[in-house]
């Protein structure tokens, strides 16, 4: 295949191109290649490079195991001829299953020598071995998938990739599992919108209830996904309305068409079904999932899937949760449930996510006994074991809803015999709706480096990897990393510019899980802004990060204080409103009166669901003085004149962090205005946009600041210690 | 015409009768009747007579002036004969400019000499006289309608309309104009639905998206209309949507079939429609009302409004409010809006109703200089003068939102030059929604029978009538009565069925606002119940008004307190949310504190809202021991120790208040199920159906106690003194 016959949908008419402008494959783009090997997607590996290439005057050659040559072999002087043929490549990428050039092998040698150690032998499933010497530089990979990410590997590194000697480093995922689970709907729904808990326009995929005529964008996204690490996603919300229910049977087609542009990326394919689909789409009378008729109905319905779909990732399921059907109306158990999928899915090698989210959102708020955070342990720890091996329980990273600040969920501790996914949510729902500027990446690097056992104990993301003993080593026996996406058909892909930095931290997290969030962001800005940045690109970098890098813990200060979570507006969830849900059905109080604030968690004297963490947590919770400063109001209830680990009282803690909140998101609204006029060019409508976002951002962040704070002084009749205006 | 030439629309289908199923037309079917005169009113009301004895026997005979009889003279031994032709009437029902008959001629001396002393000397418009005397019953009328009006108050009479002697009774409206105002949408509005505030299905006139094809339902609500006094409905919601607008050009024929069917009882139709029509119907740049264009442009339009609708009604206008596009945008009054309007309807006798609901939907909730309920004053007084003579501004009965408890708008005493109507919300927005039983006549008949400028002054009724030296004695110079309609598509018209009375009784007192609710009950029950059910007609009356007699002030006992308003859920605005509109830009706030609470809106220290009446009430209200308990927290912030004029503490009050008022609903659902079993029957459907809304309405009752008495206790940490149990 040569470059004029690739169609080229990767940079769809006005859409942003995100962290893959062209001239992020400049470097690479401008000079030679071998790609050695042949597969779906050392195919895409090569019609990336020749594509750069085309633009950049470069060349490459592909050359398949079994036979000939594409590309124009070129002969630039002074560059070493390694090849067979005796080109003077300056980049080979190479399947280690090809024929082995000088170069590969060297490579091969050095890469897994030095790794042997550690007990690896093989660059392992998407893994791959980088190298440079003798101006050289080599990829080699075990399989195609390897290959296209050790390709962008080297995007990142840029020009260099390209300079002096460089050890041999030998890079595979954390987990095989991450994947990106969009909530979008085929119709628009009349609450909820096309994408639940979308901020970005509508579904990339579907328009006017129909599969887009136009592809091309779905394509766009998978190299994106690709170049950041994710390797799968789910096409469709976990809440499965009627006309999404179908896309299992006879609109299969659709999610088919979708595949077939994610492919070449290697982004795997899963799909969200309705646990009563033999009710609702077979016609059967009972979805009871211990009925024979309805596991025959599975299996043939899956038979189905895989018969359109061969490299099919699974099924995810919401089920018994915020009205979704479920296997307690047959009085079955929540394994019972998933086990019937999984059954279906095993012959295919798919998988069942069934997801932890199950409590009562029909709770009586003058119930104090019941704690929504227990529920999730409640339901699901007394089935650790019962699953099959092909179930990945997915659990929220929180114990409630995906807060600006939560305690790590104590399931993910507590079902040592159950695969378990850690969901994050990339779309920011609770935490500024992609109007404000909010860098996940530092709450997630928190939460994926906790350790549930306490120092010396696995991590979350050990968890999620499946990282023990009895795992296989390729960590299959994890559950993996799933983010809920944060992309619609909005131009930026994300409405805040900013907000693409999310989706790219969380694949970068998800492959490599100890990344530092300032690195991935540096990263990212290097691909999104250098490339297209006229003037002082130091600058920019410098204006970004004091815009991104602490723009989640300025979030959290002037928004519900101390862990308590859930003073937003209610439906919507945008905006602050302390009693929204405070005596509403939902389980999400606050408690707040004249004397203090705060969930009594405790086992000496509230719900007990400290208890469910091993030491130490369980004990450190349980200590109002031990408790961390941040995470006090979810588990205790304080008089406001409480003293802080930090030295401060609640109520003055209160009115410090909002005034301070404001204060910084000022700071950066300035530092975002300076880049006009000194020296750092982006793009005037980029530039506008967040402009305009952070006009919201900072109006909204008074907001939050004001109502919180005359929310507390009017209830504590406390003053502030310094004064300041409190409405 | 025969019996049998009639189309009977009048029960449709599964619908249920209201307060006029068949059998309220037994007294007059079983009688022999003179129908007497011409008018296409006064074949309705032949048609009505015929019908009924088709069914229990009696005979009519309808004689035009100018001609022949239809019907078929009976002759029941021992009736007195007095037509022409010798035949014994029971009934004659005449108009005045038809040839006299003695019995007409008797009733007319009798009648109206009795009333001459009263300035009267005819029916005028629509009234009537009804007399009774030598074993017959008269109705005289000068017009058609009144004719109609004076048999359906004989079908209030029943069988007392046909015995012993009457004196001559003289009736005639407060008001020619008593308008429904219908929030209904032609499509379903993706958050409001298709009847904005509708609590009774969808709208009775569209049906996905057009127009219904039936619309005997149509024919029949006119029927009952009639029949409880009103003349007139606006067809279309005030927030007039896209489509809707068109229904004023493209879409007029769907009016025009509408009117049709409402024509034969006398209803009128208008039109809501959008300010900017001139541009968004008539593509023209502009809708400023001092262009000549767009005066134009509404001249034409109009024509062609009356060529298709001769006796159209006129145009409702919410202009520059809540999003609405109104005259501010071009720089213009009010004033100069509605003119452009009423001078394009003059030539045709047509009205344009302004709607005075006009206020800063943005406010900001930090800003305690603004006053919501300032606005409309503000707004509209310094206009008073200005507006064209076929200018009604229509103006809510309280200065905020349809709440519960309001004192009266300051505006119906502060424009002695403008015609005013006063709007009532019959359905329940901010009532219970339907869901609860609050019979709202009470609540109506204080706001009509309040006098704005003291003891011996007129009251808000005369206002609405117009009934000052000046004025015409028709009262045309009065605004009239509008009630916003609790109607649609539910089999019982109202959702409810016993919120049917609200509909029932507002249609009363618009003709006659000096009616006791509880006569007005009465009256509903009797037509409504008493021949439909078997049993003791007694013990369902005596549940029915212990049900319904207070269950305004219930309502009010066990929601928002003493006057303060707006604790709902916003959006929806059903069921408890003490701070859901408290920090929000609507304007509706309590300010409570851990002090105290309400709305300082004095002179002295507050908003000067108490200044905008006159006095005695200025003064009145602006006294914190002078106002009334019930608008206390609506005028005055008070600490929660306040002593009220009833001896108790706001506390405690608010504690007291709630209790008992679930108490009181306790009992109401217990009246109801002992209904069953002792003696009363009514239709099962329809004793299940309230049995559930009851059920519902404790439910939810519980549920305001609850969180009204817990924030509060929360916030003032004053015990109950019965030491009963707040959660």
């Amino acid at each position: 295949m040569t470059v004029s016959d690739l169609p080229s949908p990767l940079d769809p008419a006005g859409v942003h191109a995100a962290w893959l402008p062209p001239e992020a494959l400049r470097a690479i783009g401008s000079r030679r290649t071998l790609v050695h090997g042949d597969g779906l997607l050392v195919e895409t590996v090569h019609d990336e490079v020749a594509r750069a290439c085309a633009r950049y005057g470069g060349s490459v050659l592909h050359r398949a195991p079994g036979g000939g040559c594409t590309g124009r072999p070129g002969g630039r002087p002074g560059a070493r001829a390694v090849g067979r043929e005796g080109e003077p490549y300056d980049l080979v990428l190479a399947l280690t299953t090809a024929d082995p050039l000088p170069a590969v092998a060297e490579a091969v040698r050095a890469g897994f020598g030095r790794n042997r150690g550690t007990g690896d032998h093989a660059a392992g499933a998407e893994g791959y071995v980088i190298d440079r010497h003798d101006d050289i530089t080599v990829v080699i990979a075990d399989d195609p998938a390897g290959l296209l990410y050790g390709l962008f590997h080297l995007v990142r590194l840029g020009g260099r990739a390209f300079g002096g000697t460089r050890r041999a480093e030998h890079h595979r995922p954390a987990t095989p599992r991450r994947i990106l689970d969009h909530w979008d709907n085929v119709d628009v729904h009349p609450v909820m919108g096309q994408v639940e808990r979308g901020y970005a326009g509508g579904s990339i995929f579907w328009l006017d209830g129909a599969l887009r005529d136009d592809l091309s964008r779905v394509r766009a996204y998978g190299r994106l996904l690709a170049a950041c690490g994710v390797n799968a996603i789910t096409v469709n919300n976990v809440n499965v309305h009627a006309g999404e229910a179908r896309l299992l049977t006879d609109r299969l087609g659709e999610v088919a068409a979708i595949a077939g542009e994610l492919r070449p990326y290697g982004i795997q394919v899963h799909l969200s079904v309705g646990f009563a689909s033999p009710v609702t789409l077979g016609g059967l009378p009972t979805a009871d999932p211990l009925d024979d008729d309805v596991r025959k109905w599975w299996a043939a319905a899956t038979e189905r899937v895989y018969e359109a779909l061969p490299d099919f990732g699974g099924y995810l399921v919401k089920a018994d949760s915020e009205g979704q059907p479920g296997p307690f109306a047959y009085g079955r158990t929540h394994a019972d449930g998933a086990n019937v999928l999984a059954e279906a899915l095993a012959p295919f090698g798919g998988i069942v996510r069934w997801r932890a989210f199950v409590y009562n959102h029909r709770q009586d708020w003058r119930d104090r006994s019941t704690d929504r955070a227990r529920a999730a342990c409640d339901h699901f720890a007394p089935l650790d074991g019962l699953f099959r091996d092909n179930v990945i329980l997915q659990v929220k990273h929180g114990p409630i809803d995906f807060q600006t600040r939560e305690p790590v969920s104590p399931v993910i501790a507590a079902m040592p015999s159950t695969r378990v996914a850690v969901e994050l949510q990339v779309t920011q729902e609770y935490t500024g709706q992609q109007r404000h500027v909010c860098y996940l990446a530092p709450m997630w690097s928190e939460v994926l480096g906790f350790r549930p056992w306490g120092p010396g104990g696995r991590a979350v993301a050990d968890v999620a990897a499946g990282n023990t003993a009895s795992d296989t080593e390729d960590g299959a026996a994890g559950g993996g990393l799933v983010g809920v996406s944060n992309v619609g058909a909005d131009r930026y892909w994300t409405g805040h510019p900013l907000a693409q930095a999310n989706l790219y931290a969380f694949g970068r997290l998800a492959w490599s899980p100890d990344l530092e969030p300032a690195a991935i962001l540096d990263e990212w800005i290097d691909l999104t802004f250098a490339p297209v940045t006229d003037g002082d690109p130091e600058r920019l970098r410098d204006a970004l990060h004091a815009i991104m890098d602490d723009s989640w813990r300025t979030y959290e200060s002037y928004t519900a204080p101390l862990g308590v979570g859930f003073m937003v507006r209610p439906g919507h969830h945008y905006g602050p409103d302390v009693d929204g849900y405070e005596y509403t059905p939902w389980g999400t109080y606050h408690f707040a009166d004249r004397d203090g604030v705060g969930v009594d968690r405790t086992r000496a004297t509230g719900t007990g669901f400290t208890g469910q963490y091993p030491r130490p947590w369980s004990e450190v919770y349980e200590s109002v003085e031990r408790c961390p400063d941040e995470l006090l109001l979810f588990f205790h209830h304080v008089p406001y004149g409480h003293v802080l680990r930090s030295g401060s009282t609640v109520i003055q803690h209160i009115y410090d962090s909002h005034f301070a909140g404001v204060e910084r998101v000022a700071e950066a609204r300035r530092r975002w205005d300076g880049l006009i006029g000194a020296g750092v060019v982006v793009a005037p409508a980029l530039h506008t946009r967040v402009r305009e976002l952070l006009d919201e951002q900072l109006r909204s962040a008074e907001e939050w600041r004001d109502q919180i704070n005359a929310y507390f002084f009017r209830k504590s009749g406390v003053p502030d210690a310094h004064g300041r205006r409190i409405p």
